[in-house]
């Protein structure tokens, strides 16, 4: 694992220098693909009892008789051969090149499936040997996406808050701020709306906000209580949130099975009540969040078609300026 | 701890069934303090460097040369004397027979320190013996405030949650839960908002929503969006949330000090722009948010206040009849 914690660190330094670090980022999955594929044993686990039924691969690291296993993987969208990954990740690059709004089908596809193993690739080399790393796995996706939508809005600008303080510039709060003086420690974030990415363009007001989550689970109501206060604050909707996402799978080992771990209601009630998002998107969509009824609430719909769908945001975007 | 394990399933399993628990929660505090002072060593800590400085304590467990300390605990509000705290948690439940409206500082004073002192025990001794356990205090505090406001308002109705299902009982969320079917788990929770405590009074629609933390960390912002949800669903204002929570305290154990972890910056933008609670209650009120700057934009009180407020609010409440 030292080399892939190695190169964790220097593709995200990398990142924090803004500095290109997407090569990096590819060269991370591999290694991890590759110690994988080595070290382990990459089989069928069990079902999601859906309709249809979904068969899931997991890695198994045996150590002493005793096997640890990683979270699911879906083997339909897991590039498992280490040549079809670097051929895939090439074939991406290119399309990023490309305007993504005329993407097909296949290009859509073929998007979801690189980000889809990168990202599990990563999370299940520290699934079996680095447990202790909980966040490593979401701060990759954070660090992956940002190297791929650099690439793809090189004109864009990427930052990580919403500058919020102005909001707050009235009397109360620079009296707080003094009241804070100089010997209390300020832990406060007050001067923005933290979130994971945020994508602006040139010259114009506002953007796309982008909270990345692997799995949601409690924290699905952040993105809609951020985009809810971007609506308060600036009513002409020049902020808008879609909730990228990879699975919300999780292995069930009793019973040899694996849950989609899914809220539907709830989304429906966050949508309806408290903020639009314009889109969630998973590689391994929820199948109870892909029914028709949701879809009319919130659209719901694979992080391949993220690609293309960001792109026509922030053209529409452009043509308000 | 086999002792105190026992008395807190049993408190549970009698709050959970609806019968009366209160008395049992009394007996599982004095349980906890019994031990804490009977095996571990309570002693000044170091201080937290605000304006002014606070000094906290620490009960320490010594063992083999190694010493663990449990969570923060300021003395001025802990009852430190068991004779001290079973007198003060007789005149506290003689004192919520009185209507808490009328209570003086006295009586707001002594009910603030058997809270504290109370959740802080049972805190405390599951820090030091039982760290696996880590949501018990809060489940405690949960069980002991329900305990507490069931004698304070004996006619009032207690929930867990709102039921929100009829907000969505259009064609969709009929569609939604025949698509979801027989053998898909329903782990879905889509009929209510899921909080901690409701009081509602008889005859009256709507009711009080009580989120209960220990602290609040960064699950600061459900209170807010639920309450956003809950003006969106009924503009009528019927429902109204104060938030109630013990500390945000940490114990910093290399520089010998204590941090009280606020953000005050956020809090007043969710007041601002997501939804205003009633207010916001701790037994050990951060200096951050006793400022006049943050009072301005949202009451922030003691918990002894808390007892004296809800009486209030429910009076106005029932004038809406």
């Amino acid at each position: 694992m030292d080399t892939i914690k190695k190169l964790f660190t220097v593709t995200c330094s990398l990142y924090n220098k803004q500095q290109s670090h997407y090569a990096s980022c590819n060269e991370l999955v591999q290694a991890c693909h590759r110690k994988l594929f080595a070290e382990t044993k990459y089989a069928y686990f069990g079902d999601y009892k859906g309709s249809p039924i979904l068969p899931y691969h997991v890695f198994g690291l045996t150590i002493k008789n005793l096997t640890v296993y990683s979270r699911p993987v879906r083997p339909d969208i897991f590039i498992a051969d280490i040549d079809e990954l670097v051929r895939s990740q090439n074939a991406f690059t290119s399309l990023l090149e490309k305007h993504p709004a005329s993407w097909e089908a296949a290009e859509i596809e073929l998007s979801n499936k690189v980000v889809y193993t990168s990202v599990m690739s990563i999370s299940c080399a520290y699934d079996l040997w680095q447990r202790g790393s909980r966040k490593t796995p979401g701060t990759f996706f954070e660090v992956l996406m940002a190297g791929i939508l650099k690439k793809m809005l090189p004109d864009a600008i990427f930052s990580k808050s919403i500058p919020l303080a102005n909001l707050l510039h009235d009397e109360e709060l620079n009296e707080a701020n003094s009241d804070s003086g100089q010997d209390i420690q300020n832990e406060d974030d007050a001067t923005g709306l933290s979130t994971d990415l945020v994508i602006a363009l040139p010259d114009l007001p506002g953007g796309v906000v982008i909270p990345l989550k692997i799995t949601t689970r409690e924290r699905i109501v952040q993105p809609f209580a951020h985009q809810r206060i971007l609506n308060s604050a600036f009513p002409d909707g020049r902020f808008q949130s879609v909730l990228v996402c990879i699975s919300e799978t999780q292995l069930d080992e009793k019973n040899k099975a694996v849950k989609q771990v899914t809220v539907p209601g709830t989304v429906q009630l966050f949508q309806k009540y408290l903020a639009k998002l314009n889109g969630i998107y998973y590689c391994d969509i929820p199948q109870r969040y892909a029914a028709d009824s949701m879809q009319k609430i919130v659209p719901v719909k694979s992080v391949g078609q993220l690609f293309a769908d960001l792109a026509k945001i922030l053209l529409t975007h452009s043509t308000r300026k």
